[in-house]
Parts: C-alpha cells; structure tokens; sequence
C-alpha cells in the first residue's frame, strides 16, 4: 500500500502555526511584514505573487508590495529594495523571478540583506548554508524538509538520492540533508547511471524539470518518493515522477500537486517570521 | 598493477606554472603577495606558516608576515587583517588555524575580503562556491581536483564518493566535484553502510581524519582512490586509507605523504597569483 502524503494538510498546520505566532509578536508590538516585488506583466509571476500576499495577510503579517513597469531599469529595482531593506517594518524581501531580461537577477538578489533574504537565495545566504550557520534557507528545499519530518520520517543515518542539482532546489536540499545526518547522493544530467543512483536510497526527491523522468526503475520497493516537479499539461499538473506506476512500489509519495508545492508558499511565512525575529535580536524596538 | 599518483610531482609542476605567471605579472608592475598571520606558539603552525612562506618566496611573490602573541586579543588580530586588507600590495590575506581559545576563527575569518580570501573559508567565498560564481575556492578540495586533472581522470559523468563531510575539504569538494558533472554520494560518521556507498564508485576520495578507514572491502578494482588523510604514527605519516590492501585493487592511489599534502600549498600559489589577478581588475594600478 503506498501511502499518498498530504502536503496541502501539513502545509496549514504550519501557516496556522505562524499565525498563532504572529499573534504573539503583534502583542509584544512588532508585526512581522513581507514585501514583495514584482517587476514587469508576467502573467505567472502576478499570480504567485497574489497568492503569497494573501498567505501573508492571512497569517496575520503585513503585506508590502511594489509593482514596476516592465522597463524598470536596474536602479529602480535596487532602490526600491533599498527602501525595503531600510524600512524596520519590513521583515523579508522577495523580489519574484524571473526578472526581465534587461536586469541582472544575481546581483539585485544580492542586493537583500541576509537578514531579511526569506527566498535564501543571496550569495551571503547560500554562505551561511553552506557552513551551518544562522541564516534563512531556500523555501522549497526547506519545505521537503519539513514535510518529511511533519511525516515522521528519519533523516539520520537515511540514504537520500537527491535527482536534479539546480540553484533552487537540488543544491540546497543536498546540503540542508547532510545537515540532518542523511548520507546524500546527488544525480543530475550528466549521471549514466540514474537506477543506480536512486535505487539504493530510503528517500528519493526529484527536482529535475523533467517531467515523468522517474519509475519504478528507479525506486525500491518501501522508499519514500518526493516530487518536487510540476508541469502543466492538459490532463492537469502533473510532476517528474510517474506516481501511479510507483503505486504498492513506494511506501509514501507526494502527490502533484498538493505536495511539495503548498509547502513552499509555507515555509515563506516561516521565513518571514524567522527573518522578523532576528531583526528584532538586531535592532530592538523601544517600548 | 596499481599506480601510485606522484603529487609532488604535479604540485612541483604547478608551483613552476605559477613562478612563470609571477614573473608576467612582475613585468607589468604588479607582483602578487601574501600575508601570513599567526596567532601564538603552536610548534606546528610555526612550521606550516614556514613552509608556506617558503613556497611564497620561491614562486618570486613577496611574502609579508605578522607574528602576534599567543594572548593577542581578537582587537588585536582584526587590526592585522583590515592593515593587510587595505594594503595593495596584499593579494591574499591567510589566517593560520587553529586559533588561540579566546580567539573566534569564523569571525576574524569572515573579516578577509572575499578577493583575498586565499584559503576560501569565508562565509562570502563559501557562498560564492555555492552559487557557481568567481571566487578563490578551499586549497585542499583544489588539489584533489587538480590531482585528478592532471592524472587525465574525466570527473563529467564519473561516479564518485566522498568520505567525510568536513568544512575543509568534503564540503566544499562534493560541490566542486558536482560542478564539474561528476555523480557524488556524500558520507559521514553517520552512514550506516559505507561500503555500499564507496562500492559503486569509479573515484574513492577520503577525508576523515579516521586512521587506516578504507581498505578493500570499501573499494571495486579499478578505482581511482584520493587519500586526504594524514596521522603522524611511530612508522611515519599515514592516512585514512589502507593502501597496501588496496594493491592490485586499486587503478591508482594517492601515497600519504606525497600525495594530496603537495597539493594544497601548490593551490595556495594558484589562489594567491588569482587573487592578485582578481584585484588587479578591480583597482587598476595607475600605469
């Protein structure tokens, strides 16, 4: 029996979390606030955006935002994150990708502090990870976290085959597993021998883009199967594993959608809280 | 037949690449230095600093040196490094660990400008690693790389395991290894089956600090196996690896010494003839 794991269930138990929690901070007179900005028309990105601002007014935090025309030059963008990042009452930032392609997304990330960086894609973030240090993690790699540990799955000692090495995703993930003790193998494009990789691994989690790239050629019986892909397609969203042939294969596997993608959006609350109160250990508010 | 890998061969070759590139740069005006900083009596970070030194004279760079009592206050120390990060005549700038106990390495550390950051172990440089971008990378991890390179070893698509997931070389050499489309599983103290990880593997590199932890039962025949260990033993120096079990095993091994030892103080040169390249482009010397 292969168990469907429930990320849209776990994801609201930790929203609600965060949101008992603001409450707290609200009392004790700091909101915790997100701004997010959106730079250009794309369709996606507006509707990512929306749904992170409601999650954020939602959870009780306030809600920053900044629209810029599609020409935004590279000194419009970094003044507004400027503005964000000197405004106390803005906890996180989060500039939407993709950016259009007059502007340099590397460098204007760059320009977050890390202390408010709750997309954790800053080169200073991806410093304080790679050495085990404070700092706030990716969203989407800190989500499959969670969600394996919401399931009470052992991360010690584990054998992980992580498939796909990108910047969001796979890289991260990696180094946040070995963290927790995993033995960690890493598969990518370039890998012959995908099977061999995947095969002897407890947990397998996909981040490859590739959609339907993993069967039950790949996967040991009792493994745990995490899908972190997603593509439209006219039957629906579907992910990079082919879920129904791992069926009575797989112990426990994450549906697309409905899995790993609810929680992303819920470990950016997370993040935002996190960044709201290492801001306050930084800069205390008067009483 | 196993072949034994002559890394101070290679490391001597690349030490004489590195002098010709000095002597270029000398040409047009700019000689590339170091600065060494040691912190108290250590007897053994007296002879690395020495060595290092050394290397730097041989190579025609100018060696500068800062030699503070072992109750030097962390004031004391920051004073150095911002001295020696000002000065433009300092391509890079290495802070001799371990340090006093009142002293906090990650912090002085994180002090070096990543365009000196010569031994890599900066938050900045880390995160930069991390991201892919320019930055001057660990010496050690390096030199297993450039090892490998220079044995014609492909890494693209090759599987390989490394042993030991310290900061100064596992960490950052399962990700420079990743970079160069290599396969890699990580493992660590917390693996539970080691063989099953170091088997299947067409390169063995060991980084543990675990006396004599490799030997057949870990190895296929004709892997490739990189020793990063070192022990100090009545019988002279050995490492992590077993390497006389591994005969006619093993395709080619590393020897400890004289094998990967080499090749971290060849990098230093590397990264510090880079380092200079790098500020060089950043702050043009008036002609």
């Amino acid at each position: 029996m292969t168990t469907t794991i429930d990320g849209t269930r776990i994801a609201q138990r930790i929203r609600a979390q965060v949101a008992a929690k603001v409450t707290e901070a609200t009392g004790s007179g700091r909101i915790p606030g997100l701004a997010t900005v959106l730079v250009g028309d794309d369709p996606a990105s507006a509707v990512y955006v929306a749904a992170k601002r409601r999650a954020i007014r939602e959870a009780g935090m306030r809600d920053f935002h900044r629209h810029l025309p599609p020409r935004a030059t590279h000194d419009d963008v970094a003044a507004v994150i400027d503005e964000f990042a000197a405004d106390p009452h803005v906890s996180g930032i989060l500039l939407q990708l993709p950016l259009p392609p007059q502007l340099d997304a590397s460098v204007l990330i760059d320009r977050i502090p890390v202390t408010k960086d709750v997309d954790g894609l800053t080169t200073g973030s991806a410093g304080l990870l790679a050495r085990g240090e404070r700092g706030l993690r990716p969203c989407t790699p800190s989500g499959v976290i969670a969600l394996l540990d919401a399931e009470g799955i052992p991360l010690l000692g584990a054998q992980v085959a992580v498939v796909g090495w990108g910047e969001l995703v796979g890289q991260p993930l990696a180094q946040l597993l070995l963290r927790r003790g995993a033995t960690v193998s890493v598969a990518h494009e370039h890998t012959t021998d995908l099977a061999a990789v995947t095969r002897p691994a407890d947990i397998v989690v996909v981040a490859t883009g590739v959609r339907g790239l993993i069967g039950p050629e790949h996967v040991s019986p009792g493994a745990v199967v995490i899908d972190v892909g997603i593509h439209r397609t006219p039957a629906g969203l579907t992910g990079d594993v082919r879920s129904a042939e791992l069926d009575g294969i797989a112990d426990r596997i994450t549906p697309v959608p409905g899995g790993v993608g609810p929680m992303t959006i819920a470990m950016l609350m997370v993040n935002t809280l996190r960044a709201a109160q290492w801001g306050a250990e930084r800069e205390p508010v008067a009483a």
